[in-house]
């Protein structure tokens, strides 16, 4: 893999404290990797005495003088922060010093930068975020995650294209299977955007399933997941609730008085497991489709393990021809410019 | 409560073997409230006679030849049996016989019957059905959960009083929240229905919130929670997916080996406590609103306990002058006709 990864290392609840030590992290598994860190110059000076450099010229920095707030509206965030750490970072992509950019910072202003300096693909309406989740039988990827929340039936079938390559990207799978998200009672069968999304998706090439509920995307029925924004957000933030709400109650429950907290460290070994197979940490790296160019959005509390995980996905969607895939298939459907 | 249920026995993935060791339990905790039970002559005669009946005039028999099936289609359904326990059950609420019905069967041909029979109530465009979910405080209710896909801003309005008036009769709260179901990047909050939808529910003199995320359902951040159909289901099926990939995970980590077998049987006080804060049964009973009368559906699996809850709802609606409720909120407001 002798891709180049630029990281915001100033994106994220922790910045450099937990970027840098997953770049190094990355470095060492992937010894064919290179890496440009990109942040303001005292900041990652200090990481890096923190650290060291065994690295040689595989590791690099690049100064930026400004950073992108979590609370940032994306218009102001672009227009009046030319040289923040997430601009530059994007921009290195775009020179092509580097093949995929990684940050945790604003999704919103992440999307809105990316758009505008990269631009989308040929036949691209609007980009996507796609999110992987847990499942019974390995991992879904699900998109639209991001701000398409009044979709065209022809944007479904934009996100399934672009999922679908993704997949094949990253998860080496050459023929996805992409479900599109909608409701089960036969008589009503979805609305009319799901419908004809439906046909488009049927005529389209992709190795489409047809139709899945909510309970398949844990199911693992098919590799990628299809619905609109709001869809998604709904299904990501109301999945998030419960299982915070579930693990706060076995919490508590093991928790209640010393028994309770005996019996968890009896346990501890099979709650253990059962927490690493749930672990967020391990799905995190959110993929910005659509762009002409590999940008990767971690979960803004990410840990170093977990921004490892999304540096990992960026490497292997920019080594694996992600933007290409996509480009051939969109172009072999007609429907690029 | 001097309320009169009546009950289809015939209903369900079990039928009279659960639906009459409910009702009986229902009545011994009940002692004013009555019930009918409608189903095929025979089939009512046996579970009687192994049940027996001690309840006197305050449990009765009615006879109906037909069954709807699980997989009728409710056009079917509706017209081809009309003497099917699920339609006589809903007759005897439009007769008066009864105050409210209570059926596990077929939720399209439940809905279409009972909108066909009893009517919807002035100002109501379309019924829809609130389910109820556990939170961390209690429990929240959500609606729609039926078949109202593409909504107008004025039918979340209509399904926002309904949930409020539900809510008010069965739980007893008087001015119970409201939150509507929204996604939450600030630039692109929602789509233009919901964005419509906040006005209207701000003006309507309900206890609106305002904007709720996904991950508020299990917060129990309103008493309510509205969305359309489409969302609604993708919501609840996620939550299901989700529960069962959990509980399947944590079952399979306790029954590896031996050693995690002990372990499970020593945590097992704590794993029942944990089990019974989140046993769907205990939220069984969703309610279908904006009819001319008290109808609750049943999940169709449900066993004897389950369905007791699904009972006490109905009765509790129908004494609490659920439908009187929602009239006269919908006539303050000069919606009704």
């Amino acid at each position: 893999m002798g891709v180049t990864v630029a990281i915001d290392c100033m994106g994220g609840d922790h910045g450099p404290a937990v970027t840098v030590p997953a770049a190094r992290a990355f470095l060492r598994n992937h010894p064919e990797a290179r890496i440009i860190l990109v942040g303001r110059q005292d900041a990652l000076e200090q990481a890096m005495t923190a650290i060291g450099n065994g690295f040689g010229q595989r590791l690099s920095l690049h100064a930026a003088s400004e950073v992108v707030a979590m609370d940032d509206p994306p218009a102001i965030a672009m227009r009046t922060k030319k040289d923040s750490s997430m601009r530059v970072a994007i921009n290195l992509v775009k020179s092509g010093e580097a093949q995929a950019a990684v940050s945790a910072g604003n999704t919103g202003a992440l999307m809105a930068i990316s758009r505008f300096v990269l631009k989308t693909l040929p036949g691209i309406d609007r980009p996507a975020i796609a999110t992987i989740l847990p499942t019974r039988k390995g991992q879904t990827y699900v998109l639209d995650l991001g701000a398409n929340v009044d979709c065209l039936p022809e944007h479904l079938l934009q996100f399934g294209i672009m999922g679908a390559m993704l997949v094949s990207a990253v998860e080496h799978l050459e023929r996805p299977t992409v479900g599109l998200l909608n409701i089960g009672e036969e008589a009503i069968k979805g609305n009319e955007v799901v419908k004809r999304a439906g046909e488009l998706l049927k005529a389209s090439g992709l190795n489409f399933y047809g139709n899945v509920e909510g309970d398949d995307i844990y199911k693992g029925t098919t590799d990628v997941v299809v619905c609109d924004g709001f869809v998604g957000n709904v299904a990501l933030k109301t999945s998030e609730g419960l299982a915070q709400m579930l693990a706060t109650f076995l919490r508590e429950e093991f928790s209640r008085n010393l028994l309770s907290k005996a019996m968890a460290l009896i346990a501890m070994p099979a709650l253990k497991r059962f927490k690493h197979r749930v672990d967020h940490r391990r799905y995190n790296g959110a993929a910005l489709l659509g762009l002409r160019g590999v940008v990767v959005k971690s979960h803004g509390s990410a840990d170093a393990f977990a921004f490892e995980q999304a540096i990992h996905r960026a490497a292997e969607a920019a080594s694996n021809r992600l933007i290409e895939r996509i480009t051939e298939r969109m172009t072999a459907m007609g429907v690029a410019a």
